[in-house]
């Protein structure tokens, strides 16, 4: 992945000439690209990990006497397009050279990128260290917690909420924990649909593995691509197609931990009542408690058929209650996202002359009535005659809610660019385009409320900076008593002041949500960004009970400061 | 309720000549019926509730000054059929009578049973309490660790695992807190489908209440006549039908609970991903951290229709197979229960001559091949035309998996004696028979072989006692990754010896269990019976972490001792 952003260097652009002149039109662009600067010219302080440390890194993590371990150290060079990692599958197990150091600096948010591209990271990690066993990985926390070196647990490095930032709290330094080469599929039981992994292991390795055998996670994250497992279980993930696979917190069965203090083994079983659920404490508690090392997960038998199509409402409104009608009468497809009239009004500006705006033109949609209408994806996947049957039912209620089918192209093209999103970030960065996403959740009683309160709060303070922008919102995940609001926001970055600009919009939002009744995050985690209002959501006992977890399993501290508690 | 057994004194007895019969010839009945002794026999110590704890507590609950508070304090009188508190709906808050206390001397086990019956509980509390507000709940609590009197959260008192036995621990004196006045339905949003009850509301009067709204919950364990929400929330209760409405912790949104530290209040929300689920940390903690006062739960809309019918499968392992299809394929009904061979066979045994026994008789099964097979029954439940469309699929799916199908007395016959079993023990326990019942869960590959070893452990426990019984099981509770086993077994009782004949089974089965890759309790909870074997499930770390919650919110250990935590 590139150091500065998102995906395969050799990736082609994906803005096109006439989304940029939309852009212009509406938010502004820079008057010259911005590109990032060289890796050489990011500036990464010397590491400060003592020789004591750094030996007795080395002895744990087997690499003891390989003089050239750091023969990179401090290095620099490569262009703007070099990865850094590259070699991490089987090199050196403790590294602190420049390239690995900038690629573990931060994770894939807003401000990251911001500061990484301008050569100006908050920190790095004072060495990354790439264990290859949960031996491995039990050693280093002991150590870590003698040498007070503060430990960061780093899987794909994908959070959006700063959650694998570089942070070393109280502590002498910090160093960047790895998981990439515990990445083993462990066991597979068919009959039980249960397979086990270890939770370096990439989301998208697994899922090409479970293919192979005819299974899915279906676990489909924005970050996909990219995403660890044990990272989707530490930050409470929720794919694209949560509603009809569940949420990956539903998906664990069982997992292991290493903690500085010792380690907790939950083993895989399909139910239980046997005390508070403490899969769901270890699930989510991002990397403050110790490093999820295995998981074992439910899979599902992969679907004969994937099938995805649009419709169109007259309003957000209409939509929504039809989304709710969905979730409420057991017929919800197993992706199903509504946009905003502005999301809509946005995708079809933005769409080439073929597809969706082909097919879907406002002529068309302005004839029956859907001109300023919302546009939603339906995805239905399965066995082919299962499927036709849910499909049928679900698209009985949406017309019976005012929904117009419109047919597959639309979904088509949203199944093309559902992984798009990071790729076209980075280009709008480069030509000084602020875009940034927000999620929450709440009940279908006050959805329509919240969607207003938050994308106002938004576009408020966008224009408070001087910037004013474009907001919209889809709903993307449905449960039976509510579902979640996805916001993204797009603005003209104000030059030199990038961070101060996207901070005030984001305490607007959060503020907006959380006085609105909605949780803080759907599927982001907390991380550092939204660390600030956990106690708003749990109040000041239960940040009280995860403080007592914490000192618990680690009671140094060590593990990951400066994330979730506040 | 019975004071020394389960349900209506004015219940008609159950137990036909016939079934007598059965039992005299397979299991033994002891020679003279064995009446429970009368109310004033049973022994229980005078209170140890000080003068100044007494008067506190009445002034916290409101009813200082009231002299007569403890007018029938230890007096004793009423016969075997009469019942405690049945004034507690609108008496004194504090009692410390005779009645009371032996109404909340123990819960609904089998040696809770056993013991009270012959007059001699383990002990009774010396006080029971009936808050009527969260603030008075949380009064008591601050009063109760300053006095160190040990607190049981008492529900409606029907644990099975001694949940509510009253244990004091290290403490003074031990009270009940009976939760039955905070029983309010206090608000309901219907498009959101979310319920909000005190946690004292029982679940049969929220059903009634839903009912009336068009609307259910669909939890309905065997204790559902009696059982609290509060306690199906501490316990992590799964109804009859959970493998349709989900589990009782599913239904749970959100929730407060009051602890001697201070208020934990988690909002409703539908999704989330801050941070670990402490909702599922609550939900579970079997009043070991504090007392649910409120609840925030899901709601469906009741059902059109409940058409539940049986089937015939020629070996459980057959039967399980097309159960696990079923789960897997997202096709199973909303109840799915499955008897082994000798649950069938006692079922058949003992149907009086219609119903059952007439429709399935031996002759017609055995023309089949089914002789000797497998009962399930199969509860489908929702709109007629859904409910007909997944049954279709479901007994197509059944067929395929070598299922006879044998139509809706089998369903009829179950759903008549759905909460019969505990008035049956009642009976039972007069005729000198142990009946007891014990529950796991694991994955489908081990399902089969769970299913023997504790089987054979409970058979070798009872005839190692000298009294060889009848054990048999059902599969109730499908998952996709397994299911869960519920074992019944009946022996005649070691008169005299009965609690340590129990003990030698309990333990067998309970070692079978865990050694075989079982949880220890799929829906009964750890309670006093099964604390031994949780750091079996959760590892020591895991006790360790349940330990530090513990002192968080209950520093001076007065909530529920002895209860979950080994």
């Amino acid at each position: 992945m590139r150091w500065w952003g998102w995906g395969d260097p050799a990736q082609p652009p994906t803005l096109s000439e006439h989304a940029l002149e939309f852009l212009r039109e509406h938010v502004g662009v820079a008057e010259h690209p911005r590109p990032p600067v060289a890796l050489g010219e990011v500036r990464v302080e010397h590491s400060s990990l003592s020789e004591d440390a750094s030996r007795e890194l080395r002895a744990v993590l087997g690499c003891d006497g390989n003089g050239d371990d750091d023969a990179s150290s401090d290095g620099g060079g490569g262009g703007g397009g070099g990865g850094g990692g590259g070699r991490a599958g089987d090199g050196p197990a403790v590294r602190t050279d420049h390239a690995d150091r900038v690629a573990h600096a931060a994770g894939k948010g807003y401000p990251d990128l911001v500061r990484l591209r301008a050569g100006e990271p908050e920190g790095a990690p004072d060495a990354v260290l790439y264990p290859s066993s949960t031996e491995q990985v039990r050693g280093v926390l002991e150590l870590c917690a003698r040498h007070s070196l503060a430990v960061v647990p780093f899987g794909g490095g994908t959070s959006v909420v700063g959650g694998v930032a570089p942070l070393r709290g109280e502590h002498e330094a910090v160093v960047a924990l790895d998981m990439r080469r515990l990445a083993a599929l462990r066991s597979l039981d068919r009959e039980s649909l249960i397979v086990t992994v270890q939770a370096g292991m990439r989301a998208a390795e697994l899922e090409s593995e479970l293919g192979r055998q005819g299974l899915t996670l279906g676990h489909f994250p924005q970050s996909f691509q990219y995403v660890s497992l044990g990272g989707c279980a530490a930050t409470r993930s929720a794919g694209q197609a949560s509603t009809g696979y569940g949420r990956f917190e539903q998906m664990v069965l069982g997992l292991s931990m290493a903690a500085p203090a010792g380690k907790v083994a939950l083993a895989a079983v399909p139910a239980s009542a046997a005390g508070p659920e403490l899969r769901r404490v270890l699930v989510g508690s991002e990397g403050t408690l110790g490093v999820i090392c295995e998981l074992a997960l439910r899979v599902r038998p992969a679907p004969a058929v994937r099938r995805y199509e649009g419709a169109f409402f007259t309003s957000f409104a209409a939509g929504v209650q039809a989304l709710r009608v969905l979730a409420q009468e057991h017929a919800a497809p197993d992706v199903a996202r509504l946009s905003d009239e502005r999301e809509t009004g946005m995708s079809l500006a933005l769409a080439g002359s073929g597809g969706l705006k082909g097919a879907l033109g406002r002529g068309y949609l302005g004839a029956r009535g859907y001109g300023d209408g919302c546009l939603a994806i339906f995805g239905f996947e399965g066995e082919t005659d299962v499927v036709e049957q849910r499909r049928r039912r679900a698209l009985r209620l949406v017309r019976r809610h005012d929904g117009l089918p419109v047919g597959r192209s639309a979904g088509r093209a949203w199944v093309a660019q559902r992984f798009a999103a990071p790729y076209l970030r980075d280009e709008l960065l480069t030509h000084g385009v602020m875009v940034e996403t927000l999620e929450s959740a709440t009940s279908w009683s006050n959805l329509e409320r919240l969607h207003g309160a938050v994308g106002e709060a938004i576009g408020r303070a966008l224009r408070a900076q001087g910037t004013p922008g474009l907001v919209m919102c889809h709903v993307s995940h449905l449960y039976e008593t509510g579902a979640s609001l996805y916001f993204t926001f797009l603005a003209r970055q104000r030059e030199g002041r990038e961070i101060e600009q996207w901070q005030a919009v984001k305490r607007a939002a959060s503020e907006a949500i959380v006085n609105g009744g909605g949780t803080i995050t759907h599927h982001h985690a907390v991380g550092r960004d939204h660390a600030q209002w956990l106690e708003h959501e749990v109040g000041s006992e239960g940040v009280g009970m995860l403080r007592a977890l914490k000192e618990r399993l680690d009671p140094a501290g060590i593990m990951n400061p400066g994330k979730l508690l506040p």
